[in-house]
């Protein structure tokens, strides 16, 4: 292991190496979560008519101002081209909710503010105000033809997704996704299914990277248990990179007799940084391969390495996705006190109280998993002396 | 419409309708984000036996105290059975992280704290206290065979997934995804890819809420659009009653003429509301069919149908999924000042601030999605008249 270097400066190198994957279309409704390549523009004015707000009677406000009855002489539909209301003062049309307000009218008055005095007559019941405009939704009056909606680079959410489909955008262009490997390591680790030897543990930390991935949008393609034996490993793990982009491999980058791996890696790849002043996961370690790959080396310990994946690796897959809010960190206010490490970044899980601030919930070393389960993520808190105070914000990153 | 219930009550009502779906074996690697349908228990102690910390030598502290030379005589390897420290004194064993501590050892020092003095001795160069334990993780310390780990009802998240695989859960019991269909209505709705005359919008709210589903893990298996026309219409609207657990109309749940499917649906299905005094939404609607699938009527303005789906249709599929802290909502502190309504429930968009507070950034009217894009989520400001202060906490929503 190198000297170590800081979170920060970890992160900087990481995201040095974040090139864009390709850019491909999708159909829309298989593009939930993407990353928007392109601009949503809207190509008409929104809304593109004037449009009725209320199911009801689309009126001339000169009469509603006289309280004089009304006069029903149409009907006029969502769906339906525009209609004009004959010249009469009196007359109305009936209207529902999105059909264009037909030319003559002024406004809309609800169904509620009516009562009908015969078949086809009604007067105003209501006191309520009836001003030209009432219940219409101006043509352009949210966005003119050729304003961006949505900016390249905004994760495709529900709300990006209707405004999508809105402007026409059948086939968005978004990030290809990446070709994902994991790597077990660690001789020690048998397969789930299996009933283990007092001296064995059953391979788990891959299908907590692999969920914690899954869950923000990001399938794994290849997951694989790599031996101890570097000779029969070694190839494989070859192979693997080969045939990857992004390769994660959990355990075997620390310094055991056994831990081929760095070696391995670094006569590959180029080393960028191995061991982070940061508690848990110290030895994390990243290297840049030259056909373009990148590899993740997080620690063996379960929480060391669900930490580095969410701290690391899925803001490096949000960078390459194009994510343009890739790098901006939320924050939370301290719910109690936190004592800082003198040398370490601290990752500290917590939980939310019931006015959103942060209940501290530290595991009782890396290798406890089940103490994470309540918890909602974890405060990243700087290396230091000071005893953090209740109201000081802090960072924070959320298991996915 | 009848009279509006209140939020509460429509989110009550909802809610009781929660009929669990079935149980399923679902494989680890694809159970990401499910909701356990049973405990997950330790099967052996956690950790599995006395487990060296560090990569080093495992030891008798009372040499170390000694400060004598230390001759090595055998390596722990990860994965190999315990062996046994010999006799004398001043024996160690080279042992790596995650390896059975050798029958006689009583802790582990790290390399770093050594010095090779011949091939096989090494002398103590550290001026650390080597105590009894040092670097040696308990056999069950974290917790004993038998403990539960992660409870029933809990989303299985990056940890749970890690728990589960290392307690043998290769298939854990599972919530079965629901069938989900969702209707786009009304017939100014053409498909996206076309070119819509000045009377007609582009079909979008569907693909909002299909994505909305997606994201949280809950695939929408059919979307369809009905037309206006009833007597075309019902009988599609019922095949896909009768194929789907879940029913998610978009539009047509007001009372314009044309709105023919509230009364389709009283004639076939038990209405339990209809009209929700809220902001935006509120011709929301709720029916419950014969055969057990429910039927939500959200209405078309697309900031309405997301706030429905989020605020309602989310955490009825949270509970039939089992999920246990499907009720528990999330507080956050105010930023600024918001002005309640008086007699509804207000659902305000907002972000976040740089602590973690929120800024509401409301919309221009329900039709105006594309002011949601940068907005984390909403609030729920129930009615009232006093204006809220920055630092009062109310729930809020995410977007998925």
């Amino acid at each position: 292991m190198k000297a170590l270097i800081s979170s920060s400066e970890a992160s900087k190198l990481i995201l040095a190496e974040a090139q864009a994957t390709p850019s491909i279309r999708c159909p829309l409704n298989r593009a939930a979560g993407r990353i928007l390549r392109e601009d949503i523009v809207a190509d008409r004015d929104l809304p593109p008519f004037d449009r009725a707000m209320m199911d009801g009677y689309a009126i001339r406000t000169q009469n509603a101002e006289a309280k004089a009855d009304f006069v029903v002489t149409g009907q006029a539909f969502a769906g339906s081209p525009q209609i004009t209301l004959s010249e009469a003062t009196s007359s109305a049309i009936e209207i529902m909710t999105g059909a264009p307000i037909p030319q003559g009218a002024d406004a809309v008055i609800p169904y509620e503010w009516t009562k009908s005095t015969s078949n086809d007559a009604f007067t105003l019941t209501s006191n309520e105000p009836v001003s030209s405009g009432l219940y219409i939704h101006r043509r352009a009056s949210d966005y003119p033809n050729g304003t961006v909606l949505v900016k390249k680079g905004t994760r495709l959410g529900p709300a990006e997704a209707g405004i999508a489909a809105s402007c026409g955008y059948a086939e968005p262009i978004v990030n290809q996704l990446p070709r994902i490997a994991i790597l077990g390591s660690g001789d020690e680790l048998v397969p789930v299914e299996t009933n283990p030897e007092p001296h064995q543990i059953r391979q788990s930390n891959a299908f907590a990277v692999e969920n914690a991935l899954a869950n923000a949008g990001y399938p794994v393609g290849k997951v694989a248990f790599l031996s101890d034996d570097e000779s029969a490993a070694r190839p494989e793990l070859e192979a693997i990179i080969g045939e990857s982009d992004i390769i994660i491999i959990s355990g075997a980058v620390s310094k055991g007799r056994k831990d081929w791996v760095p070696n391995a890696l670094n006569s590959i790849a180029e080393n960028r940084f191995h061991g982070v002043a940061q508690r848990p996961g110290k030895p994390l370690g990243f290297w840049k391969h030259k056909d373009g790959s990148v590899i993740f080396g997080l620690p063996g310990n379960p929480v060391s390495s669900l930490v580095g994946t969410h701290r690391y690796i899925l803001p490096y897959l949000n960078a390459i996705a194009g994510k343009s809010e890739s790098t901006i960190i939320q924050n939370v206010c301290l719910a109690a006190t936190v004592q800082p490490l003198p040398k370490l970044t601290f990752f500290l899980p917590f939980r939310f109280n019931n006015d959103g601030n942060a209940i501290p919930a530290p595991v009782n070393n890396s290798g406890d998993y089940a103490s994470l389960t309540g918890t909602v993520g974890f405060l990243e808190i700087p290396a230091g002396d000071k005893t953090h105070q209740p109201g000081e914000t802090f960072p924070y990153y959320l298991w996915t």
